[in-house]
């Protein structure tokens, strides 16, 4: 398939301007090969193109005249990455009334205006999409709209605000929510002014966004009633482990009688419900729906990368479904090898039986090390017939282990073939936090 | 928008196709605002149409020749819903060759057979989805597809096979393999043979699709080595909880220096990550890629509307990128009138400070029945300047619990008022397990 040349604009060109750049020069490579398109930042409006910027854009990209975009007839389509009500809201009912489609990941704006902005698309036969105004990296606004249709999804859950959940986990490790605050801001995650996150504001905006998706009706911000977590102490946290439950902000839309309800407050979470899982700055969201039953979906809910990606995937859904979409693409493009099984690295968890002989321990150990494969714990429980050896092994390439535990089995010592579990422990990134 | 007639047709009316009809018929009004399309089931083809069926389709549906509906021109696509290779196979080569989009519930078919009938799609230029081949309600295809382009996912862990993570979950609560395989049985999430499940020979399967969407080349099945939960005694289930992790079958897909590895395992996971929250016969997939960092879907993974959902969500996709595609809609198709708020029903956490006197903790029960709120646990903690009441209310409606709450704040005894916090304990759906 011949590739398909499609020029964007870019309204800001900030954290997350910057990054969709970034992404889809980065990955314009992949993107081609997968959509047969390829996408191109040819405009970027900003106040001042002198500035400093972390990642540079072509020259030639910046410009403060929005009218450049807007009459640019080569541009496809348009992003705002630039936040704020206005002028945001003048710019973008401009471009959709010059035809051009857009996405935005202005929560505010498509909270507040959405009334206005859709109408001025569907006036002009163009899309407006904001996947990236709620949640950033998490494609939910996609599965409300595109694959959930008919599930008539009636209930909402949301953790969607990344800096509560973070100060919450804090405390429930034993800060109090002063200290919590403190390390949120130090870190990043929070404000100097952190009032808008913690008072439940800026997650009430996200879930009138998301109700309005999953009800197919309009619900104004204003019907979406906050209360923060400026309230939560310490005891509350304690009284919520008590009961095996922990303390979440939650946003809670629920569809009741052809009505909806809509409201975000500190709730107690029991310990085994999937948001009770979700730590740190991540969000999360649960749909309810007669045919999904319950669905869940957890991710970064912040960042510039995070938000840029579901820029993109708007940008990608736009120009796959309009003109020379590629939807119908068979999704393979390129051809792999396959990694030789022994490489993959793992840690793994290891039941040997062996005799209770002395030096038994040592044996086993020499094995291993044999194999540079070292040992992170090692519980020994002797019984009636020999001792039982629970090893967890640090990561090392999976052929590494299995030579080391087939020695192992050859040791007149051993008592049968040993057992290897890979595990898994890697919560890594979501320990960063992210507001 | 004036609404669009799509006739559409099922290869196979069983469980999932009758579940397909049932929901385009009593969502219909749902579809038809949200997309302007109104789906119909026009043709089913299936092998008896004399069989007695728990959901009726309309007179004159059922037909026993494929080439009825290949060779109707109205027919704007069809979902295959019978699985198997063949006769399923021959079919959607058939339907494809007729320039008939088709969508596919069928993993093995999809596994197996992909390359060839992604060519066939291709040659025709259309559409071949497959969203219910794996993890039925879950959407994480699309998600791949039209959201994650330019994330680059590079590692995917799965949960994929519920019926051993019933019968996992069964252990961890002390029942060993035998038993928890022998109650997923009786409740119907095992076959009476259940070697497909057990030995991780499903999984493999959807995984190789995961893996060959994920990472944009083909992964054939038979390099998806795979071992099963046969082995994981009682003994492996009580080492890992004291290492605080679980047990769990998981699929990974690595993609590594641009070589790919897929394997199914039993894998030991920390109590922490994501995959060791999802319990019973759910399923889970954890994508992780540059720009999206890990993003998390968990959801029922088997079930007739589950399932249905799924081929539901493809067709739409597949009608609103083809033709008079309607992804460009504002959202909403219709008002609806907001809940009173004092209506809402949820279990509440209270907590009350009050004087330590006789008789206080009847005079706050007295106010909390005369509202009709029920107590469900109460802890009363005593200390220097009174007693902390702590209080989990059963399921009311939030206005009947702020009036009790306010008649508290108003007795003598009450030292401030009292705080009240929802619980969200609601598993429920979980709990019932699923294939």
């Amino acid at each position: 398939m011949a590739s398909v040349d499609v020029p964007v604009a870019l309204l800001g060109y900030g954290t997350v301007g910057a990054a969709v750049d970034r992404l889809l020069r980065e990955r314009a490579g992949d993107i081609e090969r997968a959509t047969g398109h390829r996408l191109r930042v040819v405009r970027a409006l900003v106040r001042d193109p002198e500035k400093e910027r972390g990642f540079a854009p072509e020259p030639g990209v910046l410009t403060t005249d929005p009218a450049v975009i807007r009459d640019d007839p080569s541009i496809a389509l348009v992003a705002e990455v630039m936040g704020g009500i206005e002028p945001a809201r003048g710019y973008v009912l401009d471009l959709l009334g010059a035809g051009k489609p857009v996405v935005s990941s202005n929560k505010q704006l498509v909270a507040r205006h959405g009334d206005e902005l859709f109408a001025a698309a569907s006036a002009n036969g163009i899309q407006l999409r904001f996947e990236a105004s709620v949640c950033a990296a998490i494609p939910v606004i996609k599965l409300l709209r595109e694959a959930l249709v008919g599930a008539n999804v009636h209930r909402i859950l949301g953790i969607v605000n990344g800096t509560t959940n973070f100060i919450l986990t804090k405390m429930e490790a034993g800060a109090d929510y002063a200290e919590a605050l403190a390390e949120a801001q130090l870190l990043g995650y929070a404000e100097a002014d952190p009032t808008d996150d913690v008072s439940g504001a800026d997650a009430a905006a996200k879930m009138a966004i998301l109700a309005t998706v999953a009800f197919g009706a309009r619900v104004p911000i204003g019907d979406v009633p906050h209360s923060g977590i400026d309230t939560v102490t310490s005891l509350h946290v304690a009284a919520a482990r008590e009961l095996e439950m922990v303390v979440r902000l939650v946003g809670a839309a629920s569809l009741i009688d052809e009505r909806y309800d809509v409201r975000v407050q500190p709730v107690f979470v029991d310990r085994h419900h999937p948001l009770a899982a979700v730590e740190g700055a991540f969000n999360a969201v649960m749909l309810q729906g007669d045919a999904i039953r319950e669905l869940t979906l957890e991710g970064p809910g912040a960042g510039g990368m995070e938000t840029a990606s579901a820029v993109v995937a708007d940008m990608v859904s736009v120009i796959g479904t309009t003109g020379t979409g590629f939807l119908q693409n068979d999704p393979c493009w390129r051809t792999l090898e396959r990694l030789p099984p022994g490489e993959l690295r793992s840690p793994f968890y290891v039941h040997i039986e062996v005799a209770d002989r002395p030096g038994v321990l040592a044996l086993v150990a020499q094995r291993l090390a044999g194999q540079q494969v070292s040992i992170a714990r090692l519980v020994q429980q002797p019984h009636a017939d020999g001792a039982s050896l629970h090893i967890v092994l640090h990561e090392a390439p999976v052929g590494t282990i299995e030579a080391a535990l087939a020695e192992i089995a050859e040791l007149p010592e051993a008592r049968q073939a040993p057992v290897a579990i890979p595990v898994i422990s890697d919560r890594g990134v979501t320990e960063l936090g992210w507001a």
